[in-house]
């Protein structure tokens, strides 16, 4: 058996909570190893801002409590691990997948991100799938892709469709491109990842247990 | 205008991330407060195992970081609050919804921990909503409620059938207690919630931003 593959899943403040862990959760139901990574929108130094300093006995320490997503309606996520543009370790040599997640001020850091668009085009231009995901699709235009199906939250549509095909489908996939429009669309967004990375009897092992009601498209 | 309603929602090592998180959003999204609690399966100076200690010149310090739930599929949620059974500020007086997500180890935690069965028990007392989905409806039967219709992820359907009018209906409504399924009727379950407490029509403005596909039965 081959090894089982890897996603990389951005996180930011103002992330859709929903989108971030419906995907999150569902790849790893899938069996693929899932890693999230926080883009900070202040160099690493700054991230002392959060830090309190004490002191006890003669001397003297700084607490840091490592940085959380405050996400779009207030559910606070720890991330895995810490984006770091001049790190390696985050490329598509190290995982299978990259997922941009919705929510429009999470998405807008990521977007205006040089290191996370470049992670886009790294990751399409050496044949690995990326996903985005409501106002993540944002991201698929400031890193400068070329023309190709879309879709997004709709209010977002007035960005992308001067750009690309604009589509109304719940999920778009596009070559290793794979676009959803919103929360409510985020199961079948991400079941579609999981089957195009580990196959379609994974999808369909993962499903039942999910229990969703009787005519749920997908 | 009334103010708007309150929700205290459990967090526990083991609980489902998607359960737990589109409860919260879909919540916010319908206006009603929402807070979340942490329930420790240990005292809470226990809490102190996730410490380090470091030495900084001649001083010395523990540093503690806040503990974050450890979701079922590797979600690590920090909560808003800790839940303490001694302390007052958990109870229908001061919340208008508990609600007591799945994840089978979360769930346990909860329906073993006698603070959360006498919140169960205080809050159906005094006319207060309880929504419970997948294991958490385990916390029914070890809170001591009444028999009545109820439903469960299937897979706890055994420990429950003998002392409740099981359903396998996505989201079931018994009086003042709200029971569901799994991950994937969250939405259904969260958005009956939200029609409970305020009303039909804020249930039909916060659905179609959502972007559920067309067909999705809810």
């Amino acid at each position: 058996m081959s090894l089982p593959p890897k996603a990389l899943i951005l996180i930011a403040d103002g992330t859709e909570e929903m989108e971030f862990t419906i995907t999150y959760d569902t790849l790893v139901r899938g069996g693929i190893i899932t890693t999230s990574a926080y883009i900070s929108t202040t160099p690493s130094l700054d991230r002392l801002s959060d830090a309190t300093t004490t002191s006890a006995g003669q001397g003297q320490v700084t607490l840091i409590s490592p940085p959380t997503a405050k996400c779009s309606r207030g559910v606070r996520i720890m991330p895995d691990i810490y984006f770091e543009p001049s790190a390696s370790g985050f490329g598509p040599d190290k995982y299978d997948l990259l997922v941009i997640p919705g929510g429009a001020k999470g998405a807008e850091i990521m977007a205006r991100d040089g290191g996370v668009q470049k992670l886009v085009r790294d990751y399409l231009g050496q044949g690995k799938y990326v996903g985005m995901i409501c106002a993540g699709s944002l991201v698929a235009k400031t890193s400068g892709l070329p023309s190709q199906p879309i879709t997004s939250h709709p209010s977002i549509k007035s960005e992308l469709e001067n750009s690309f095909e604009y589509s109304e489908d719940s999920v778009v996939v596009s070559g290793k491109l794979v676009t959803s429009r919103g929360p409510g669309s985020t199961f079948p967004f991400a079941l579609t990842l999981v089957e195009l990375l580990v196959g379609s009897e994974k999808r369909k092992e993962i499903t039942p247990p999910m229990m969703f009601p009787s005519g749920t498209p997908w």
